[in-house]
C-alpha cells in the first residue's frame, strides 16, 4: 500500500510518500507561493508513485463540509492567491486518488493521537503554539467537526495584573492568540522567543495565559490528554510552569489525569503533521 | 412502549412516564432530601408501570464512564448524602430496566436538540444559566463525552472595565459562573435577577460575559446552534444584547449562522430535561 501526505503550511508545503506502516519512502518541500506553482510541484512529486490514498492537512480556514459546494477549498485566507482555491479538486483531477482533507492542526493531532504522545488514549486535544495558536480534538477515533472545524486559538482569557500589553490579534486584540502566540511574545518583549529563553517572567506569563485556555478546553472537551506543539513549546521549561498554573487555577474543580501525563509535549516532533496525513489516508481506504 | 424519565436536581426530582411519541402519561415531583427517601418515592412511582427503559439526567458530578467501577454514581457533590451514591444501581435493582444515564444539562440539551429549538440541526450546544452555569454539546446525535462529561460553566473570561465585582466561584472566584450565574448577579447588585429586569446595565454586563463564553464555545466546538436556558434567560431582552456583543467581539473571525438563528432561547421550556430523558430512554432500546 502506498500512501501520500501533504502538510500545507503558510510558508512551505511538505509532501511525503509512505507505506501502511508509516515508513516514509520519499519526501519533498516546496515554498508556498501561488497555487499553480506550488501545487504543480506537489502533484509532480506524487505522480511518480501509484498512491492508494492521500491525506492533506492544510492551513485554513478550509471547507470540510462534504455537503458543501466548496468542500475541499481553502476559503477566506488572507493569502489572496489561495482564497477560494479548490485544493482537493486539483489533487483528485491530477492524481485520481481518494483524498482525506482536514486542517493542519487536526492532521498533526491525529498523528499524535495514534502514534505520538497521546498513543493509547481515547481522546486527545492537540494544540500548536507558534505563529498562530490552533487546536484539534480527537475523541474515540473521530476528529471533532460540527458546523465547521475548530479555531480554538482565539478564546478569551483574563489579563495578568502585571501585563499591560494590548495584544496583537487583528480580530480581537487580546484573545489568547493576541496575547500568547509567537508574534505576541516578540512584540511584547521586543525579542524573539528563542532569545528570551532565560527570562523567567516571559515564560511564567506565557504559562499563565496558556493554562487558562487549557482549563477552558478541559472543561468544555474533557480530553484524556493534551499535547502541546509549535515553536514556543520548544522552551521545555514551560511545561512545568503550565502544569503549576493549571493546577493552581483549576483548583481541583474537576478530576483530570496526573498532570505530568495529562499535559505533554509532542512525541513525533516535526513529523506529526506528515504522519497524521498518512494515517488519515490509510483510514480513508477503510471507510 | 412505556418510557420513564428522571430529572434529578439539587432541590427537587421530577419523574415522568411517557410513550414513544413523547406524550406524558404521568408525572411526580419529589423534594431532594436523602437518597433512601427521595429514590424510594421515585421508584414507587415507576413501579406502577411496566417500563421498557428509563432515562436519567442528574445533577453532578456523576460517573458516566461505562468501564468504571463507579459508573452510574453521583461522585464528589457537596450534597453529602448523595456523595458516592449508586444512582443507576439502585434503579436497576428496583425496576430491572435499561437505564440511560447522563447529566441534567446533557438531558435537557438532548431534548432541545431533537424536539426543541435545535430541531433539524446536526449539532447543538445547550447552556443553562441559573443557579449554576452548565453546558452540553450534541453532534451528529452523540452527546459529547470524553474523559468525562463537560463542566463548561467555569471557563475564564476577561473583566468588563466598569465591573469591580470580585466573583463568587468557590473554586475560581471570577470564572464565568463566578461572575454571571444567578447568585453572582444577586450578590453584585444586591437584588434578585427578576427584580433587576429594568436595569439595562445589569443585562449589558451579563451579555458581555456570556458573549465571551459563547465565542469560546463557538471556536472550540463549532456548534450549528446554541440554545440558552435557565432562570436568567427568562429576561428575554438579553438575547438581543448577547447577539450584539457576540457579533462585535467575534468580529467575523469565523463564519457562524445568522445570529437570530444561531443563538436562541429554549423551545421546550421547563420540559426539556424530562423530554430529553424520555428520548434517551427510547434511544437506549435501539442500541
Ligand atoms: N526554540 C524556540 N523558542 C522559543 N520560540 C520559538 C522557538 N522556535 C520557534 N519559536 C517561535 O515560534 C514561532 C513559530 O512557530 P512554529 O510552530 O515554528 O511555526 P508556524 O506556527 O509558523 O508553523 C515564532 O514566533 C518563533 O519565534
Ligand atoms: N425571571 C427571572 N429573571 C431573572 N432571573 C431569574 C428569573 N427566574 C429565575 N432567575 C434566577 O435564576 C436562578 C435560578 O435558576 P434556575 O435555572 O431557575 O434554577 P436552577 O439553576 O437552580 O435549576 C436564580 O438565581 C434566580 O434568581
Ligand atoms: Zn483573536
Ligand atoms: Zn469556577
Amino acid at each position: 500500500m502506498l500512501l501520500g501526505s501533504i502538510e500545507a503550511g503558510g510558508t512551505k508545503f511538505i509532501a511525503a510518500v509512505g507505506d501502511e506502516h508509516m515508513n516514509i519512502i520519499d519526501t519533498v518541500t516546496v515554498p508556498t507561493t501561488k497555487p499553480d506553482e506550488t501545487m504543480e510541484q506537489i502533484s509532480n512529486f506524487f505522480s511518480r508513485y501509484h498512491l492508494d490514498a492521500l491525506g492533506v492537512g492544510s492551513f485554513g480556514p478550509i471547507d470540510v463540509d462534504e455537503k458543501s459546494q466548496t468542500f475541499g477549498y481553502i476559503t477566506s485566507t488572507p493569502k489572496s492567491f489561495w482564497r477560494d482555491y479548490n485544493f482537493v479538486g486539483y489533487l483528485k483531477q491530477k492524481l485520481n486518488v481518494p483524498v482525506a482533507w482536514t486542517t493542519d492542526v487536526n492532521a498533526a493531532g491525529y498523528g499524535e493521537y495514534l502514534l505520538g504522545n497521546a498513543n493509547g488514549t481515547e481522546s486527545c486535544l492537540y494544540l500548536t503554539i507558534g505563529t498562530g495558536i490552533g487546536g484539534g480534538f480527537i475523541n474515540k477515533g473521530q476528529i471533532l467537526n460540527a458546523f465547521s472545524h475548530p479555531e480554538m486559538g482565539h478564546v478569551f482569557i483574563k489579563r495578568h495584573p502585571d501585563d499591560t500589553f494590548e495584544g496583537i490579534c487583528p480580530f480581537h486584540k487580546n484573545c489568547l492568540e493576541g496575547m500568547a502566540s509567537g508574534p505576541a511574545v516578540e512584540k511584547r518583549w521586543g525579542k524573539k522567543g528563542v532569545e528570551l529563553a532565560d527570562q523567567s517572567f516571559v515564560w511564567e506569563l506565557e504559562a499563565y495565559y496558556l493554562a487558562q485556555a487549557l482549563i477552558s478546553y478541559t472543561l468544555i472537551l474533557r480530553p484524556e490528554r493534551i499535547i502541546l506543539g509549535g515553536g514556543l513549546m520548544k522552551q521545555k521549561q514551560i511545561f512545568k510552569l503550565i502544569r503549576n498554573e493549571f493546577h493552581a487555577m483549576l483548583n481541583d474543580y474537576v478530576e483530570v489525569p496526573d498532570l505530568e501525563t495529562y499535559i505533554q509535549p509532542v512525541g513525533l516532533n516535526d513529523q506529526a503533521g506528515i504522519i497524521g496525513g498518512l494515517l488519515l489516508a490509510k483510514n480513508k481506504l477503510k471507510g
